[in-house]
């Protein structure tokens, strides 16, 4: 029997260890997806005890403790912190199986030096050892982020934000670690959303223009891009949650925008040309740019209503989606290459039903000159776990390049899930050690080293040019 | 090699034996959902011969043995028991890794005491072995049921059954197990069919009410669910072969009845409107109730029209339907939650594709104060096998909290599929002994035989209040 | 550690190597479904260097060079033979847990004796070595297909084939393995593909008949099943992209096809009227010929416009669709059953994710009188790798009868692809193996190798009459 959680933890061979040890646990950290605040960065936030850092902000940990039947009060509502790590607690009992668990735990081990198990007994001690070792200075946001050896960091950015953060940290000699915006403009595209209006009204005001007609609005965000461009953005991201493409015109969209306007309300139809259009104008927008392009793909977000009223978006009760998507997405991807305008794109599903066709969608749209322009993202969200992170890599191996992979990003709101590269670096070395332990690829060290390391940091440096 | 079928079959480490043989393998059975014939427990029946326990309803057995090109005759037909039997013996030969090989066999050595493999060979010896067994009294469905450790049996009742033979086992005082009727009112719901008027009928005479419009079928269905409530029930049951969920309100659906009984023929969009706001009905009052509702979802019934002719519905002609669902799904439980009044819900999911979109969907609903209030039910139907099994508790494990699971449940119409609460119990203690021996989670024995207890027994008893 | 692709290579227990070399090994090939060119056969081809056998026509290595940045002109292009090799191997050393990566290897060991490693390194001495042996005599297509021990071999055939080289063959007593044609009437079904008319000419040419109704189109159609009867076809093959069915008739389909003619276009529920109406004729026409018809279901093809009009279809640019079918898919089979007049049939899925919708299907149409009379076809396309063949494996033994599965076919381009079978058969062999190992099944050897050759080649010499 393996110690629990050992130094070689989730590596069956010798093989696994052997990539791991020598190659995987070296390489930096290239963050190139997350949801970190950029003020918790250029602030040097420090916090004041263990249910800060673990339980202020992190929808998982919410769904897992109400699914154990714990009162709202003590998740996110008035209780005091010890009470609602006391919850957490007897929650983390309950998660065996569930990555929490081994996040939880690596992060024990790894940012605070404690390897017993976090349950019932060991409640107290170990919050009295958190809150003591968090007191220390190199707790701070900074101080965790060059422990956790991250050479880059994207954050995630609407088109509005001012980058302030982002352009005091650039400004800091003090700190190199590479903190970038990313150019997230689904509240551009949103024209369903009550929001819609004023977001647009916010953009007029950051960007000094009216926005009379589409074309104002597409010169408005092509003003932001360069904007983002300038504080040094390389990435964009848009969440497709119903993924139906409409073929369509600027004129046929510019008509529908003044209708927005105007106060006229849209078909269904509508709204997907007016989405489908934005999109393929932003895709174009980034192959200039050599930007890449994120697509998360298939979230059935805000599911309940009654939750939503109280807490409000991203707290813990999305889940995964089943629509049927291949179409649209080879007829959106078709149509930004069939001009040559594609630009790199990374494809996340959340259903991992949907992986195949994720893993043979890439394979139409590859092109000369680059490896994997077109690339299938890691597990995401509910699949950033061992058998979802297994199932992506395997998909991916079998359908196309797994060595070309740009590998792990975080998409974390907390700075201690640097350990999630741990994780996947765990998993992808356990699964090529056991190909070659099993004679499907050759032993050849260095060249399963160069792989490693590629997919754990060179791969994404090379693709995003950082 | 490990012995075939032997004490520690499909436990394939140390702490799994360990797991099963310490405290999964002494566990009492809750079988909170099958569809055993209350009537024979009532009479307490015995069987003239294993063809008839075997054979005369398992449409399981049925559907192997037309895959291996057996004449419906020696099948369902007037062969005799013996002609079907040998039958049955050249299917199961061909049977390698059908889960009806491993229920076979486990049947034969707990029940029979027969250790043989069940071959062309063995075919004569095990027809006469068993069918003498068969004859000692210990053969009765009382006895059977005694000798498999059941404490609760949830049967599956139609709103007008009369529960003549629940009420029969609840008075008498020489059998102590709980009998208990679960409300299953898919012909209540299923305007569609073609012997909806017959059903409403049958209910105006059990319910001494005329029906003459939408609320008096309202408080008739009610009157029969305070009628079973009062017969022990605590459980719904509903399939849910197409989930449309189309909001209206009672207004509408009133008139969508009227028009149904005058003869009007109803839209395919009355139709879904009318059934979701039935089963919401239905929810919030087992709500109200304190019952827990089982959605059964994906069902594809009565494929082949040629046989439905011959042999009618539950013959062995169904399969697995691939709709898309979620947000229908999503939207039902959605408009119970609104007002507080979701039931505690089992749903089930037939094609295993979609075990990831159900086990986040349970993560929408949980609530305060119930550990586990939406579960995500065990592997259903074709599921109920060792993958299926294991793709359920690996999907729970890694999105909810497997903990809380309230496990397994024969879901068949033979008393020797207890058995299978053996299976189940073999791959969990297997799962949870490999997490363990891989450092995947603590060796603390006391604690994980304390999940595995519950898992088997616990949870579902407190879960359901028997 | 095993050693690289060594005689065990896939074999992970004592039993699974038993089974293998014991029985698997030494079965001949009937390769069912294929596209090599029957040209080549009756020509008895010879290649000029590796490159034109490896890289001329296979669109699986032209996708993975894609993938890894190559240019077209280096794939496809007018690159000489020895810069496309290159950058074959270039991208080979990419392939880290691709089938590529194996079928590479088995083809260099079993056909050229080569057992180094392809990559950098080696690429020239295995460029000289191959070519050196593609000069002998026993490299020529014929030679190849007897060393491979192939006894039957079903080519992919449009109706409008003149068979010409089919019946060369079958002439020639010099070679003595059956080449069959297989009617693949795709082009007389696409009716909303711009083809359709010149190919409705080329059918009037070839049968000389005018077609001026739909009752002459499927006289002509039945006139070209007849003559690829006579050439000793008994398999038909229909790709079902998208799959919906349309309930309809003779005299409305006539119309239909009037309006076609005429030039009227049509609507797309007339389009799926005309298609559902034509697979249901082809498989009426079947079964009276007791002909098996193949139904491959979901592919996305020519996803790329911009490379289809460079390169046509067949060249990369496919991928796996998700749409829901099953219904669809239950009404067609159910139609033909509903007359007693379904054909065996074999069900491709090219979406793993509906293995189970598959294997579940095809027990609501079995018949008595033969063994599997509905099939749920091999890993295809996309899904020939070890996960791929793995998961429908078991997907079959779990919910059908694994026994009685006619096994595996080559689905290829290329006279290599016989290694496919060795590949299949010793993933088959692992997994029977490790469930008689694990005590899931008896370790009967002379059984289990009966199970064996069955699965590898008898059961399909009966299943097709061969």
């Amino acid at each position: 029997m393996k110690k629990f959680m050992c130094e070689n933890f989730l590596l069956k061979t010798k093989t696994s260890e052997k990539l791991y040890h020598d190659y995987a646990k070296k390489m930096p950290i290239c963050d190139y997806h997350c949801h970190i605040s950029p003020k918790d960065i250029a602030e040097n936030k420090k916090f004041k005890n263990i249910t800060e850092i673990w339980l202020y902000g992190d929808h998982y940990k919410w769904r897992a403790m109400r699914s154990n039947g714990v009162n709202e009060e003590e998740i996110t509502g008035s209780a005091d912190d010890k009470t609602k790590f006391n919850q957490w607690v007897k929650t983390i009992e309950q998660c065996i199986g569930n990555p929490l668990y081994h996040w939880t735990h690596l992060e024990l081990q790894r940012y605070f030096g404690i390897d017993e198990v976090l349950n019932s007994k060991s409640t107290n001690y170990i919050w009295n050892k958190c809150n003591e070792r968090l007191t220390e200075s190199s707790f701070s946001a900074r101080e965790i982020i060059k422990k956790s050896n991250v050479k880059v960091i994207c954050t995630t950015d609407d088109p509005i934000d001012t980058l302030k953060y982002h352009n005091m940290i650039a400004n800091d000699d003090s700190f190199d670690v590479k903190v970038l915006p990313t150019y997230r403009p689904d509240k551009a595209v949103n024209i369903d959303k009550d929001t819609y209006k004023d977001w647009i009204k916010k953009l007029e005001n950051v960007t000094h223009k009216d926005i009379k007609n589409y074309d104002d609005l597409k010169n408005a965000l092509i003003d932001r891009i360069n904007y983002f461009e300038k504080a040094g953005c390389k990435i964009s991201d848009h969440s497709l949650e119903l993924l139906v493409y409409c073929e369509t015109n600027h004129d046929e969209v510019s008509k529908i925008f003044d209708n927005y306007l105007k106060g006229i309300s849209l078909s269904e139809t509508d709204i997907y040309k007016y989405k489908s259009d934005l999109i393929n104008f932003f895709g174009k927008i980034y192959a200039e740019k050599n930007w890449a392009m994120q697509l998360h793909i298939g979230a059935l977000r805000n599911n309940n209503t009654r939750m939503f009223k109280k807490l409000g978006p991203d707290t813990g009760f999305d889940s995964i989606n089943d629509c049927t998507f291949a179409e649209s997405l080879s007829k959106l991807l078709n149509e930004m290459d069939k001009e040559n305008k594609l630009p790199k794109c990374i494809l996340y599903c959340l259903n991992p039903r949907d992986n195949e066709v994720i893993a043979t969608m890439i394979g139409n749209f590859q092109s000369e000159g680059i490896k994997g322009k077109i690339q299938f993202g890691s597990g995401w969200w509910f699949n950033d776990q061992k058998d979802g992170i297994e199932k992506q890599l395997k998909a991916l191996a079998n359908l196309g390049l797994l060595s070309n992979f740009v590998g792990m990003l975080t998409d974390s709101r907390s700075l201690l899930s640097y350990t999630r590269h741990e994780y996947f670096r765990r998993i992808l070395c356990n699964l090529i050690g056991q190909w070659v332990e099993d004679g499907e690829f050759p032993n050849d060290y260095e060249f399963l080293g160069k792989i490693i390391e590629n997919i754990c940091y060179y791969n994404a440096v090379e693709y995003f040019n950082f």
